[in-house]
């Protein structure tokens, strides 16, 4: 059974502010958990309507299908319901290749771009403060796991670029054509907001502007959204490093 | 004011039987509204919260925000829902680079893929009879406008693949590392379903297995998203064709 109390906790962990509050988060469906339980990170509580889990190695509690759609963020929940705790974060220590967002607003956007650092090998992942929160249930859905395997850090963007030694690129809408530009195996390589692309403060900071081109010929297509905009740009830089 | 006909004929609109069998879509907003309106789509009917139109050229029907709300299949409508008349489509004449999704599902996956066909200049974009309709709202909702400069067509997928002449590209997991493999100005280029991927059948065709090579070590990784598949695939294939 889940108790009043129980439901407005965890309703409550769809805000930002409480998940930083109480330092926990939620995760859905029956494979996402599994993920978790598979790693690093500590859980909470395990809500689930059937005992799939080794009851044995952990602590589940069962409830009614009943009560799992008193509990769940989804329309259509899957099983069970996780509370996980927040890990903190690591310093990012800034080698290899960086991405930055500044100010991506989308969920899916920052779980689908979570889910190519992941592919490509980026160990650090670095978040302006206003870019959407990772812990995000629909951040957590999107990302299938990746999210234990990427570092993610909420930064003053200004400052932790201001400082970094190495090269500092942005995607712009007039750049350098990303398919002949130099490219090299470390750097922060910076995506802008959806709406409005990278800020002038950000911007001011940026050593190299790259584009991606546009082959069809009309002047009425939307730019490349940010999340294509990521895997094509990591594809780029990661191709260069192996031998062709 | 929108008579109780009028709302079940909208509402309808929902499903591709009656889309199909009306030959009638719809498009919400202002933006995407103005974007077909500019095109060779034609109007059926448009409703309005507010004379923003140009009532001289285009007829209207103003309505209230709680009619929009009856016809509206956004959380958040935005002042006008337009009707269209879907257009015949064309033959696909095969020439160029050509996408063919064999049973993609995903509204939004759709929805992206067609405005990566817009931006990387592919002008057919061929789908299998179980790819989601392409005037599914939320495919409409996704293209922002990409929709009228791409020609889709709903084919038997096996019998135009095995009529073409050309080459036959599909991604695989075991596929040739896509960084090194050849690939021609022209062709057909395979992207399966998001839980399935092509679908044996249509492997049976496919000339050159293609692979996005994963960079990160961790085996547990999903596999890429099929939208963000497409977008290194086009990537990759377009920036052939260019000096470097």
């Amino acid at each position: 059974m889940v108790t009043k109390q129980e439901i407005k906790l965890i309703k409550s962990l769809n805000q930002k502010k409480y998940r930083q509050q109480l330092g926990l988060f939620t995760v859905e469906g029956i494979k996402g958990i599994e993920e978790f339980l598979n790693s690093e990170f500590k859980l909470h509580r395990l809500y689930t309507t059937k005992q799939i889990f080794n009851a044995s190695k952990i602590d589940t509690i069962e409830i009614s299908e009943n009560d799992l759609k008193k509990i769940t963020s989804l329309k259509n929940p899957n099983t069970a319901l996780a509370i996980f705790e927040i890990p903190k974060s690591l310093k990012t220590e800034g080698d290899g290749l960086v991405i930055a967002l500044d100010d991506v607003r989308d969920p899916g956007n920052l779980g689908t771009i979570i889910r190519l650092c992941d592919w490509y090998g980026v160990k650090n992942l670095v978040c302006s403060q206003n870019t959407v929160d990772c812990y995000n249930s629909k951040v957590v859905q999107a990302t299938m796991g990746s999210l234990k395997r990427v570092n993610i850090s909420y930064v003053d963007l200004f400052e932790f670029i201001e400082s970094y030694k190495g090269e500092v690129f942005g995607t712009y809408m007039n750049g350098q054509n990303i398919y002949n530009a130099d490219l090299p195996n470390e750097g922060i390589v910076v995506l802008g907001n959806e709406a409005n692309g990278i800020s002038e403060k950000i911007s001011s900071l940026i050593y190299k502007k790259l584009t991606i081109p546009q082959f069809g010929q009309s002047e009425d297509t939307e730019s490349l959204n940010v999340a294509n905009a990521t895997a094509i740009v990591l594809s780029e830089f990661r191709r260069r490093t192996i031998e062709t």
